[in-house]
């Protein structure tokens, strides 16, 4: 196959530590397989805020259009914490997010039977939990107009934000929630506020009306305070949740911190396909910059691994790599090591290169 | 003390069974103290609706409006569900809080020790557990304008609503949780989405400005969604929870299921205090009109016991009582007795009036 053009985002914090075990693990396929891959790294978050002074620098976007796929670390940092609204880092992210229109935020959430143990969660609630939430990325609250904090006619202050979302938008990512749950067990969960929210009836009604394309999948509506409920108590009666961009954001952060194995958990956030079935794509670890563990090597470089599994499923349709790798990770952790955010008694505990190589060893 | 006004609204689903049990506590205060109850009954949500065409009709509003304190029970079911948006039970709820200016929502999470082992999560995590979330309850995104569905200029439809904060309606509630915190460990977290959000931004701008009215709470600030994940993970590292209505709403039914005993839990919701000191205020249980159980006398009357407690102190200063009651529903779990909902093996099972009687023979 032709080579493939990836870019590389590893942005601030952990960002950095982690995506270079992510380069051993291509090495590794570059020396295995006939694709290789032609990589490009680039600037974002505080890092580019320093070198260039913006979050998604022009260059940034550029390079982020011609590649085929994107591996992102993480942004953010005290350092660039009292920065304006404006131009802080999280703009890197969600720049990219907007103009490169991926709306559909896939968050797996897994628990690797060896690691059920470090769920806060009782093992048997957890053991075994393979949920996926698709938010809605590119549009609602995050994005919303109008917005900002004004003076009214009586001289006091507000802050305001639109939450806004038409049928296209909710049909698209609606869509790929469905299609996605055809192909697991068939169940979809979509999540609103329908009960107080005008956007939220609206969310079901299209989601209802987009279910009589998919009969093969059972579609059910959740309030987002159930949904947050029932994911703390019984995590494993979910398949498929969809949710907009505000909610998916909470609620698959809560799905994560059920699984006890944050970094472990990465993600995949997809634009349209166009005809010939290619698509931008942006892969990232759930977990943020960390910047309390930042350059002291001790940060789990699985998420980023397993991120880079999914770039490979998602963008490349290698499914047989991103199995191998995903096969690599589990047999580490079966044979004892972790790093510290997974440490359980009796296991080994070791840095982010040790396991980088492990799981490059096991490859 | 003068007679005590109390507006008792049951509701739908198992609320005017729950309701009954306190009425039993009730009378054992009226003929145990000086002080005595002036009751009303009202209607409210789906039998408001069945019988007077209005999920909180005038008549109730001017109850309301009398009452010294409110004892609500519970809303909604599948009876109603197909009502209109404009009509539907939750504007019950909706309307109370927002015409009666009750803005301070507050919803204890408590994990009683004898308990410790229903909840979802590792007893060790939520043993002791005793935090309070303070939920803004009569602005943002619930009540914001404009909101609607639309037809767009180019045809197509959308749904949107407002999230909106005046720094009037964040200062008065972040006061009332400064206050609480003073009184309790001395620690607050507020709880918005600054990094996307510009009523975020200005939450936390107000919050930390009036943070300087009271020097002995330590403030800090979290993200929803990590506050999602921490609740989930390590909650006993909370004390007072600030958040918008919307937050709120999903955060504290989140730490509600994290204790594991949703049938135990109360909450109040107040206005402000005139110079009298006397204010509106309404309690409630948690949880919901569970329309699944409704009828059958199994429903857990706690909440709605620990309610009325909640009243006793919040609106009339009788902490004595409050705690009176408090213990012995404490005793009576204590003792091995277990409604269906917190049933554990070797317990002692008893439907929804053995519960209350047992309360009322501890008192
Ligand atoms: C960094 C931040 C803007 C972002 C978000 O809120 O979307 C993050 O929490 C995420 O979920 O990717
Ligand atoms: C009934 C519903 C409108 C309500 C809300 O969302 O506020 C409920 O979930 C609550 O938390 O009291």
């Amino acid at each position: 196959p032709a080579n493939k053009k990836l870019l590389v985002l590893p942005g601030d914090g952990i960002g950095p530590e982690v995506v270079r075990e992510v380069r051993r693990v291509i090495d590794w396929m570059d020396r295995r397989r006939s694709v290789t891959f032609e990589m490009e790294e680039g600037l974002v978050g505080g890092a580019a805020i320093d070198a260039l002074g913006h979050p998604c620098p022009d260059r940034t976007m550029q390079q982020a259009e011609r590649a085929d796929a994107i591996l992102f670390g993480s942004v953010g940092g005290p350092k660039w914490d009292s920065l304006p609204f404006e131009s802080r880092p999280e703009l890197g992210i969600l720049r990219l997010r907007k103009d490169l229109g991926l709306f559909a935020n896939l968050r797996p959430a897994i628990v690797w039977s060896p690691l059920a143990q470090a769920s806060s969660l009782k093992a048997d609630l957890v053991d075994g939990l393979d949920l996926m939430i698709v938010r809605e990325s590119t549009g609602g609250i995050y994005f919303g107009e109008p917005r900002g904090i004004e003076t009214m006619p009586n001289g006091k202050r507000r802050g305001f934000d639109t939450e806004s979302y038409t049928e296209e938008e909710i049909e698209r990512v609606a869509r790929l929630a469905f299609e996605l749950a055809a192909k697991r067990t068939g169940r979809l969960t979509s999540v609103e506020k329908a009960n107080v929210m005008q956007s939220g009836r609206f969310w079901r009604e299209i989601v209802t009306r987009t279910a009589s394309e998919f009969p093969g999948v059972e579609l059910s509506h959740m309030y987002a305070d159930n949904c947050a409920m029932q994911l703390a108590s019984r995590p494993k009666q979910f398949d498929v949740i969809l949710a907009s961009n505000l909610f998916g954001d909470i609620l698959s952060d809560l799905a994560a911190a059920v699984t006890g194995s944050l970094g472990m958990l990465p993600s995949a956030t997809l634009g349209a396909a166009d005809a010939s079935g290619r698509r931008h794509a942006l892969y990232e670890p759930i977990h943020g910059s960390a910047p309390d563990i930042a350059g002291k090597g001790i940060a789990n470089p699985c998420a980023q691994i397993l991120s880079f599994a999914m770039l490979l499923r998602w963008s490349f349709g290698m499914d047989e790599d991103a199995r191998l790798i995903e096969n690599a990770v589990e047999k580490v952790l079966a044979g004892g090591l972790r790093t510290a955010d997974i440490m359980v008694p009796g296991a080994a505990r070791v840095g982010t290169s040790i396991m980088g190589e492990a799981v490059v060893r096991e490859l």
